[in-house]
């Protein structure tokens, strides 16, 4: 097989078979394939297109070229979440001890925060002490003593995914459905997970800024899923303003932990136990939604929720004494407090604007191996809707020098929009697809 | 700038910036811009096209990767011909002879054959020690002395084109009008030439297998050089059959021969004559067409073609006995003849497939780094239109070795069809584009 005839293949629009696909995979995965051949049929693929079909056998090729994780010594159906990435999207920090202080196994493999959104990895390390690079035995230890794991991407899952994903990076084609689907998946596959819930976002702050494109990719991820035997649901989510309050990742842990402890924002916790309640029921401990979403909300109530948090923390090398005691966090010691400049009600409090700013302060990165500071970011004061008088602080920021909130201020001060009068509010669970 | 963006631009069907082609140009020559973004950007553009305006930055920018040659010493209109390529094509080896003969300064740079079409300068090496590697100094002498040079491109010119040729080649990304038009131009007017005459083949023998897309291409060809200076024009030829008889590097140099000595295949003194005298009337030695034509056609019957042709190959090393003595060319010992199955008339002679087989035998290359045999190739023995009985010669192969012989016999055996009436017969000269 000549790579060239692949290429020239899927240039003129025609599917390729699995072999060509395997042949691809195969070639990055041992960098028998050069990188500029790899390159030009990654743009092929994304302007031409792939079928279902070719989006599964990409997939599953991702999937074979590392192994597939056996949790099979794990009794109880593992799931785990995955989000498609926003600005303030700390769920899995909530969730994941939600849904193993209910009994199902939560088998976490997250990224970092990259561009705008932030990353499940970046918060926990917040976290003084807490090991994100555990093994994978050491992931099966965690999981059989306290339900949960939450680590990073090892080298032996999906090894196509990383060198695909930093080509794709820097030659444009890092949005097309099928490359998107396929590098998700078959991280997630690859874990030894039985089911999945997806939360893709939608909205001006998302990868996806259309209703109609964020159902496209959810059901082209839901597709592949459930054709490998991975249970999979997803439901579409609204990210035009950033969840919750806190951007940033100390600012998440801690908010994270409210509502833990029964506080924090409404639209954190409706996801929140959204999610929740949907796990416990692909993890069969729940009967049914009623029953599920009972059950998240009585595991905050109870505390039970915390308590899993503090035995994850403990058990990944983390200080659990940082959720009674949130000054163990990293914290920037200055602040500064933007104001509204008119009286009004707040219209829109851009998720990406924000989340650019809050990059810029520190707390993400633009390039995959730049450091993050946990101490800084953003709280938003003010959210659509609220009524706010000239003077009223809506954007907090937590900040290390003068020159990084300077640049951190030039885009939020663009973020935050009043008018005269309220705003509809949108929905926040904007759909599902199962 | 960053080349991600520029990608992403192209990628989104935007026009690029006359500074980001140059950036794209400039950085490929440099090779600061590595090949996975220059093959990802040419996939793009394959995909998403270029406008005109594009497309002449892009030979723009093609030109200053290197030298444009100044042959403003050299008095007179300077006149080149440039073939798309295609089978049997051997029109330069004529027309450039017989223009010189006729007072125009052809300084003509060629390629080598690749594929299944051949390539001026592996003719000419046909010629026992013809060198076309001269120096530009060398070339002017040779225009100053015998009003022609044809010569092989220098690593002065163009050498943006060299190296982003190579990429299209292993990319798939080859076929795209505007990248095929800047590659032949740029080299064009960094020859340094006044006046150019393309011959834009079309047909099942040529890249451009229909009018339409020829047409096109000629649009795009014309359009460019008259921007820049170069005095364009185009006639598209049909290359459906090989032109003329003789297929192979040798053989065809013979033919030349005989039709500057007023015999040869009448399709073969067809073309030749006409763009000769296209060649005539730019170079401003013909009052128009007409004249034109008479002059070149007196060129063949007052000898003085024959005689430029004898100075040509003497001044450039070559021996110029060949033309008396054709055993002094290299000739393959042995002959297979291949017959017709069946009487009736010659419905088709596949240019291709003729193509292909002579490749087969070792008249041509599939890779830029392999080496031709100049003895062997085909001789067509009976072209669309003639009538033959059942075993009548249609193809003459001359060969080295069996195992080359029965490669290009199962190719061969196709290429000959045979039908009971006499096929239409198509125009050779499809269309002219000013």
């Amino acid at each position: 097989m000549r790579a060239v005839d692949v290429i020239m293949k899927k240039r003129d629009g025609g599917p390729l078979s699995r072999e060509e696909i395997r042949f691809f995979v195969d070639g990055v995965t041992s960098g028998t394939l050069p990188d500029y051949q790899a390159s030009a049929l990654l743009m092929a693929i994304l302007l031409r297109g792939m079928t279902a079909e070719e989006t599964a056998w990409l997939t599953d090729a991702m999937v074979h070229s590392g192994v597939r994780v056996d949790l099979g010594d794990i009794p109880g159906v593992k799931v785990d979440k995955h989000s498609t990435g926003g600005v303030g999207d700390k769920t899995s920090l909530i969730l994941a001890p939600l849904a193993a202080a209910c009994g199902v196994p939560v088998p976490m493999m997250s990224g970092r925060g990259l561009g705008h959104t932030g990353g499940t990895l970046d918060k926990l390390e917040a976290i003084p002490g807490f090991r994100v690079n555990l093994s994978l035995e050491e992931m099966k230890t965690a999981l059989a003593r306290v339900g949960c794991a939450m680590i990073g991407q090892t080298a032996q899952i999906a090894p196509a995914d990383k060198k695909l994903y930093a080509l794709r990076d820097v030659t444009g084609t890092v949005e097309s459905i099928p490359l998107i689907s396929a590098s998700i998946m078959s991280k997630k596959i690859a874990e030894g997970i039985d089911a999945l819930v997806l939360d893709v976002k939608t909205g001006r702050g998302a990868f996806m800024k259309t209703e109609a494109d964020s159902r496209k990719l959810a059901e082209s991820l839901v597709s592949i899923g459930n054709a490998s035997g991975v249970k999979t649901e997803a439901v579409i989510t609204a990210m035009d303003a950033p969840l919750g309050n806190a951007v940033g990742n100390a600012l998440e842990v801690i908010e994270c932990v409210e509502v833990l402890k029964g506080g924090g924002p409404s639209d954190l916790i409706e996801v929140s136990v959204e999610l929740t309640a949907r796990m416990l029921v692909l993890g069969q401990v729940a009967r049914d939604r009623v029953d599920a979403d009972r059950q998240a909300r009585l595991a905050i109530t109870s505390g039970a929720g915390l308590e899993r948090f503090r035995q994850i923390i403990e058990m990944q090398g983390g200080d659990p004494r940082i959720v009674d005691d949130y000054t163990r966090l990293p914290q920037a010691e200055e602040r500064h407090v933007v104001v509204a400049e008119r009286a009004g009600y707040v219209n829109r409090v851009d998720a990406e604007l924000v989340g650019r700013a809050s990059v810029a302060l520190g707390a993400g990165r633009d390039r995959v191996e730049d450091p993050v500071d946990p101490a800084v970011g953003i709280v938003v004061k003010a959210k659509p809707g609220d009524e706010v008088r000239a003077g009223d602080a809506v954007l907090e920021m937590h900040y290390r020098t003068r020159p990084k909130l300077e640049a951190a201020l030039a885009l939020a001060a663009r973020a935050v929009t009043i008018h005269d009068t309220r705003p509809a509010t949108g929905r926040l669970i904007v759909a599902e697809v199962q």
